[in-house]
């Protein structure tokens, strides 16, 4: 039973995890587990809500072997996995080629922060619904809508009506200049963890560079993400 | 040979870590070692440096086994700790009671990345030369000047001429709304990951919020700390 990618269903690791995807109609769950560790407390609290839910709720300690290897896990639920559309009038973060589960859970995570609920992710990238993406977003990917894409053009042929924003080295813009911005049709692209957005980008829309010291070569991606949202949204008075 | 807190020594992990330790003056480096995976190109490369810097250089097997469970990691250096005072006309990051390795890192290598290099730690506190945070930090832990402290109260004594901002959910100002610091005698303070700054900072200085969505209980430490630098040195123009 260990999770792969192609599968149906995944999994949320952890009580903290399974009560978001709980509270959320949208999340469809199958089972949910606990092991011979779990507190009485937690089992008949379990108890009581997928009584009422009508989930089944079973001992089964062989599945959090496979799925966790942390200490700490003692509710599991199998949930089936969502397709999304992003929203045509909301901003996107586009992610390009993401390659890390953990950075992936957490941008969406920021990005919700900053009310910021449309990913879309260029292919090739990392599973969104990967047990361990789903737990680095503390159930944020429950709440966002996520978009895959074989291609950036395929993105950008939908969305020709936004404005595209790539973060990149080598752009044209420093980010403290870009000021009141339409924020609904705004898109923010980034690139890969360890090779960003490659030169094609410059002719996208208007690039843009976080200026940082040169006592780094880059800042990492989950810290450019969020300080260009936080920057995008300067003018929202209140969340 | 495993690593222990109190030892007098510490290990960067790869090459890129140990080429960045060597790139540093600062750092006394005792040994450098290879493994029987290591390529013949890196041997020869580091062998070169070794010599010319009067460095033993040698193939040890059992320290990448004790120290990295990492696949890629074929060059290790054994470097003497140090110890630094931060400055006291600089900006300050001051982290109250930091509990996750890799977070101490990756916002060490952020601070630096503007231009902050002063970090103040208040104990109890992960330990900054651990092969994990050093690791994190891609290096900046030897560029930075980092000093621990056994309390608040001691820290503050020391800058009692600096401007405390502690950021924290209860706090009285938006973050947006502070504007023109005289950034060398500024200190940002955050809490630990999981808890934040206790009430009692609200009596410190003036405490600052970064406004978020409902969607998510709080920002994560990292995040929390590069929005704060970047918005703090707006008004640098060349980094």
């Amino acid at each position: 039973m260990k999770y792969k990618k192609e599968d149906e269903y995944s999994y949320s690791l952890g009580a903290t995890l399974t009560y978001e995807a709980l509270g959320n109609k949208k999340i469809e769950i199958d089972n949910i587990f606990y092991n011979s560790k779990t507190s009485e407390e937690l089992v008949s609290e379990f108890d009581k809500i997928c009584k009422q839910r009508q989930i089944p709720f079973e001992l089964n300690n062989k599945i959090f072997n496979t799925l966790s290897s942390k200490e700490n896990c003692f509710i599991i639920a199998k949930f089936k996995k969502f397709e999304n559309m992003i929203a045509n009038d909301k901003p996107h973060i586009v992610l390009v080629n993401p390659s890390n589960m953990g950075n992936l859970g957490t941008i969406i995570r920021s990005a919700l922060g900053f009310n910021v609920c449309d990913i879309a992710i260029i292919k090739p990238a990392v599973d969104l619904f990967d047990p361990k993406t789903v737990r680095a977003s503390m159930g944020a990917v429950f709440n966002a809508r996520v978009q895959y894409f074989d291609s950036i053009e395929d993105y950008l042929k939908n969305f020709s009506h936004y404005n595209f924003y790539p973060f990149m080295l080598k752009a044209k813009h420093d980010l403290r200049e870009i000021q009141n911005i339409d924020l609904n049709h705004t898109a923010l692209i980034f690139g890969n963890e360890a090779t960003g957005l490659d030169d094609k980008f410059l002719n996208i829309g208007e690039s843009v560079i976080i200026k940082h010291s040169k006592a780094i070569d880059s800042l990492n991606l989950q810290t450019a993400v969020s300080i260009a949202l936080f920057h995008f949204t300067q003018n929202i008075k209140e969340f």
